[in-house]
């Protein structure tokens, strides 16, 4: 049974989502509807990026990924369907794609199957859901949209790298208030090159150690390590990192290499 | 596959809902459930029927929309299956039915499967479960019911009309804090009649524009439209216009037309 | 069509429930996956085994229900995978089963499908749902454990009876915030044996009746009855029990009988 995921900040109070889902199944009813999330707060791209980035490929091949973030019409924006590691992305161009993608797509449309733009007050449920379900029933892109080489591009901070040094920052709370970093394994692994370390984050806390386990620390004390999402978190066995060390989005964190 | 949609007040954090659909699948094992919502306020019908009033069509025909509000068994309390539109709904007549309905429904029957009432704390999964996998499973309203043609009447507040003049109000704030009112797209455009209009609403905003899109106006800036629901919307672009206007539920709007 | 039920502490906010999800689909595509919740506050075992106690039997036999409270990988956990009244269970050795069970479970093994441990940072999406998905498609549990006669034991406080009385306490209040006691249907009958009662609670509030239903009593006035759950519940018709009576969970609740 083909796959449509639902990424959007349609909330699950209003009769939005469900809206999404009863058109979805009006033109295809064989298909499978999960949610990522509907709790993305408004126009967060950011946010929802970091989200499917991190779960779209549990998913089988073939699945299509309908985005639904800051999807209100407006005369300026693309909408474009996309073929990613053999997975589908149906979304506005907002920049929202060039956060999930680390390489270039093997294809990319925009989806030209549009008709009368003026009265179109919902596009999630009318050009987005004739995208996905196509795409979702075996269609080609090229049978929605006009092929394009041009993304809209948007850059999450990046860490700073000096010789004995990466400077990055907290991108992400979990909802166990486990801190997520935007340094990656494989930059940390890169520039470590095997040397001890300290990771200095606030005024005056720091970690030497990278841990395999939330539990290889007593209960309540701080570690950190690379969890699900192979981003450096700091995190607090069986605690609330985030509250606990009073770490929030956007600080600083620093590690030294020696 | 057949569809049961859930509009509830159990929440996400008990068994309730996840007792309701087991009980759904046990009886009918093939069946699509999706929820338009478990999130309604305990016993707020108005809110419910909104919902499903602006959902329900963008499903297949035939889907059966299982209502469970104000559900907890009462000697005097009537359980109604209905067909409208080629939908069907299943619900306590408490008069929610006349809440969503435009036009007199095609078919209703007071459901007459009920057995021993005395033992009967969870209708949700007993009474109304049974109706709605009987009639999604292609089953007849007559087979589950005693024809009636008395539902339970309860209005929501109407616009008052005079010549040139609307009086409506706020009936929903959506998770965007999107201000809907009660004033419908064909009421205006009738009472319009062609005019110029400013619309009133707090001590001394006004709105004299009728915008297509949320984009019409700078970032920041109020606007009115008619949205996904066809009720005139009082929004802010990228902004959220209850909180910043201070508009909320039954708050006093006026349309002068002129 | 099989089913997988979710219960866990992952919320809907993360990508974490979706990864389960696309884990879970990749498997086995053709299961049908429901949420008993996601929103079980982290580690709370008690919790999460007094919903699924109270929603597992509502689903079809041979249903799998995954537990995912308290499985971040550490070396003294075991995952074990149950059968019990027909129905399968995959969770952590942490207690819960015990509180889940009111009888010898049919069959237990200690699964034993891991492989590389050191690198398992979400047991979730690959120990359980493999586990899971074996079992959803037919399979044996000897196939993926070894049988074990162990389970970790953890006791809920259980009431204290004397001739006269029952002192039992709240286990868990609803979100319509309906009083939940420890006090089973079962062991009222038992210790009742026809007598009268008072059920006491707070300094000086008392309920001398047992209801059947939540509108014997007018509204805003306080009762108590057996519930969806079977356990004694203290609730007000249309009001919030918890709220209005001060009542919160572990708080002592007295039935005298005379």
């Amino acid at each position: 049974m083909a796959i449509i995921t639902l990424t959007t900040d349609l909330g699950y109070k209003d009769f939005y989502q469900a809206a999404l889902k009863g058109s979805i199944l009006n033109t295809l009813p064989t298909v499978n509807i999960i949610d990522i999330t509907h709790e993305i707060e408004a126009f967060n791209i950011s946010k929802a990026a970091f989200l499917l980035k991190n779960s779209f490929y549990y998913f089988p091949k073939e699945t299509v990924h309908l985005i639904g973030i800051d999807t209100v019409y407006s005369a300026a924006n693309k909408y474009l369907a996309v073929k990613y590691r053999d997975h589908y992305f149906v979304g506005s161009d907002n920049g929202i794609f060039s956060l999930i993608f680390e390489e270039t797509p093997q294809e990319v449309v925009e989806i030209n199957i549009l008709q009368d733009l003026k009265f179109l007050h919902f596009p999630l449920a009318d050009i987005f859901v004739k995208a996905a379900c196509h795409l979702a029933a075996g269609g080609l892109l090229k049978d929605i949209g006009e092929r394009t080489f041009e993304i809209e591009q948007k850059m999450n901070f990046h860490p700073v790298i000096e010789k004995n040094l990466i400077k990055g920052s907290v991108i992400f709370i979990d909802s166990f208030e486990n801190v997520v970093t935007n340094i990656t394994k494989d930059l940390f692994n890169k520039v470590q090159a095997g040397r001890k370390f300290t990771l200095h984050f606030k005024r005056s806390e720091s970690i030497s150690q990278l841990s395999w386990h939330y539990d290889e620390v007593p209960e309540g004390e701080k570690l950190c390590l690379f969890g699900i999402s192979d981003h450096l978190e700091i995190a607090i066995n069986k605690g609330k990192a985030s509250g606990l060390l009073g770490l929030k989005a956007n600080d600083t964190i620093l590690i030294d290499f020696h």
